[in-house]
């Protein structure tokens, strides 16, 4: 059968895994897609990688919006990434007909909304498993594998740069700083590290899979995000000894009055799966109502983890090219017309349980005090440890984790603590997760 | 649009959860497949349930072959199980021209070859989503979602009666027999165990994914099938302080030669995730040349989870059924022309580290015989205990792991070692997976 064509905009690291991979196994692909996939035309603003890549074996050009237009392409892989040209690219590609995959999680998360109705409009594919941690069959799992079910929470570690670091600081007892700079020496975080380890990255991937799986429209700006730089590790030698693990989280939960979307460090009991996923793993676990809770495990980024998604999206669109667009998976798991307009809940309407750190005077009445003001704020207290003061120390650490509560609960609650004379330091707060 | 009609063969366990979740979501299902999905007919032996299930919202038969010849049912779900009946109902059901979805591992373990060329040729899709890992839609994962792959070996946790009696001997130290009565008391296990605590389950479905993986054609009868029942718990003490666990595994490798296809309890590292799958969870781990190692985690069997992949493959079978067949992902993961006649290897030829545990006379020179047979058979030994005789005891353990052989090297060492006359015992040999 005549081959598919492809055009490949960006091939930096997932650009060259594609191309390598596709060109590698293209014999296995092709018994599974029932016709050849090729990489015909790359576009890069560097010529001499592209080159060195290709190896002749595509043309290749630095003008990008020459391969959205050029009509022998049918698809079109973005790579590029941030929101700018990429944009723009996506949306003219799609204008000319042509199907897209993309790992852009910025992209999607940011001008998702936009991207899927003009593909609707123009009845082509917007293929994007590689979006959301990386060679993790994901998306695919969300869309179509718990189609029967209303599907409850989602919580991932789908971030590989703060889970590596997280494991680092938990098992040398390192700062975050510390393990920072040696992620960054070993290739684990980049030079600007701020959309890693601020949370901004997992935002943008909990907001897809957010929209996948209640029906939604995405909804990034609405997102609580909340990175690791000042985490302490203290706490994570605290919530060691409580019998939790801390982990940078995207958590998203369907309730009553709307969607919970938040990325925070989370406390999570020890003997979960999902707490032993270590170093730059991803893993995101998902609870739908028929199937319980299900894990999906695997490599979070690199080449051709990534390229595993992407070219799995190949094969997608491949088999679907030709077939009537009601045929397909509608973009969001949703068929266009029943995505409903859900309010995602401002963080303060967030329920869950809490980890309080309190930096106090060691002296009577102290716990007293601040039992009675959670007591006021409806909060009650699950489990608690207070450090022994060392020799002529006159402070101490007081740890509290309470049964769930409401956040504006807990910001009333912090609040009237710090105002306590005996109260010596910024409560610490960490949120918690059973996910039982 | 007009609903689409299923008639639903066997009210059971899992027919009555489907039957349930599909009612119960409907409104959420519809949203995603575009038209709804009813089961308009039941068929089952006791019209009682049936009547009691349905409540009036479908109609109901003791007659299957009613229902798999009615022109007003577009999708039969196959629930009876076994080899018989359900054989013959499901190829009516086909060459009546009617898609069918099934849970029935069995079957097409060992009857799937025809079943496929069947439903081929008559141009209907036969979904099986539930036959493996009930819930985990580990089917979609394998045959979609790591398309790009070439996979290179899978090892799964596929039995939840088997995990659930390891998990609990390791936990209390208990005899095989001691928690088999106990799970049989907790509906864990059946009165008749044999399908599950020898393996015959865990290999029909290790069989369907070894076939998906490589694209070759089902080939149940070359598996080697081992269970748990003759399993020690002294091996799950040693194996436990050498920093491994037990658990019965479906193990499917590519080799130049061949393809391996076995179930058997197998040692692996216990810091390794898959290791920590506990009670009656099921886990795929699987090793793809690009994405490198994902793992599926979930429940395996029980009412909901099962219909939650009966229900997705319904939803799949819905949005392609009035697709051109050739726009379908092929049954077998590869285009029918495309599937392979690779060999599956005979056991001796498969190639893996071993545990073995002899009983010895406590006497100088035994350990001297024993390497020297190990040697001689181009077997090294990676880490090795010696159980300290008690007390007066004349008689002691030696327990070995070796590095990676073939078991015909293994069968001829243990042949000979059994021969030795310090050797007071059968030598106990289990095979070893590193899974990294």
């Amino acid at each position: 059968m005549k081959p598919i064509n492809v055009g490949l905009l960006g091939i930096g690291t997932v650009g060259g895994g594609t191309f390598n991979v596709l060109a590698r196994n293209e014999a296995e692909i092709t018994r599974r897609a029932g016709r050849p996939i090729r990489i015909t035309k790359v576009a890069d603003k560097n010529l001499e990688l592209a080159r060195q890549v290709t190896a002749g074996r595509a043309e290749v050009t630095d003008d990008a919006f020459s391969v959205v237009s050029d009509p022998e392409i049918d698809i079109v892989i973005e790579l590029i990434g941030g929101y700018g040209i990429a944009r723009e690219l996506v949306l003219k590609a799609i204008a000319n007909g042509k199907h897209v995959v993309t790992a852009n999680k910025a992209l999607l998360a940011v001008h998702g909304n936009e991207i899927f109705a003009a593909a609707h409009e123009k009845g082509v594919m917007v293929g994007f498993e590689a979006a959301v941690a990386g060679g993790i069959p994901i998306i695919k799992a969300l869309r179509e594998g718990l189609s029967a079910n209303r599907i409850q929470w989602i919580a991932g570690i789908i971030n590989g740069t703060t889970n590596f670091i997280l494991s680092e600081m938990r098992d040398k007892g390192l700062s975050f700083d510390t393990v920072l700079k040696e992620a960054q020496r070993l290739g684990y975080a980049e030079a600007d590290p701020t959309f890693d380890i601020e949370g901004i990255d997992a935002a943008h991937k909990i907001t897809i899979l957010s929209a996948l799986a209640f029906g939604i429209r995405m909804q990034f700006d609405k997102a609580h995000v909340e990175g690791i730089s000042k985490l302490d590790a203290d706490d994570i030698k605290y919530a060691e000894q409580l019998g939790y693990r801390i982990k940078l989280l995207g958590i998203t939960r369907r309730r009553p009055e709307g969607v919970e979307l938040r990325v925070h460090p989370t406390l999570i009991p020890a003997k979960r799966l999902i707490a032993n996923v270590e170093g730059a793993m991803n893993a995101v676990l998902v609870q739908g109502d028929a199937v319980g809770a299900t894990l999906y495990y695997g490599k979070g980024a690199g080449a051709e983890p990534t390229a595993s998604a992407v070219i799995a999206d190949l094969v997608d669109v491949t088999r679907m090219h030709t077939a009537d667009p009601e045929h397909r998976v509608p973009h969001l798991a949703f068929q266009p017309g029943a995505v409903e307009d859900t309010p995602i809940l401002p963080l303060s309407e967030v329920e869950t349980s809490y980890y309080l750190r309190l930096r106090v005077e060691d002296k009577p009445g102290v716990l007293a005090d601040i039992t009675r003001i959670l007591a006021d704020q409806q909060i009650s207290i699950d489990a608690m440890i207070q450090r022994e003061p060392a020799e002529g120390e006159s402070q101490t650490d007081i740890i509290m984790l309470t049964h769930i509560t409401r956040e504006k609960n807990v910001d009333a609650a912090i609040a009237r603590i710090e105002a306590l004379p005996v109260v010596k330091k910024q409560v610490i707060r960490l949120r918690m997760e059973e996910l039982g």
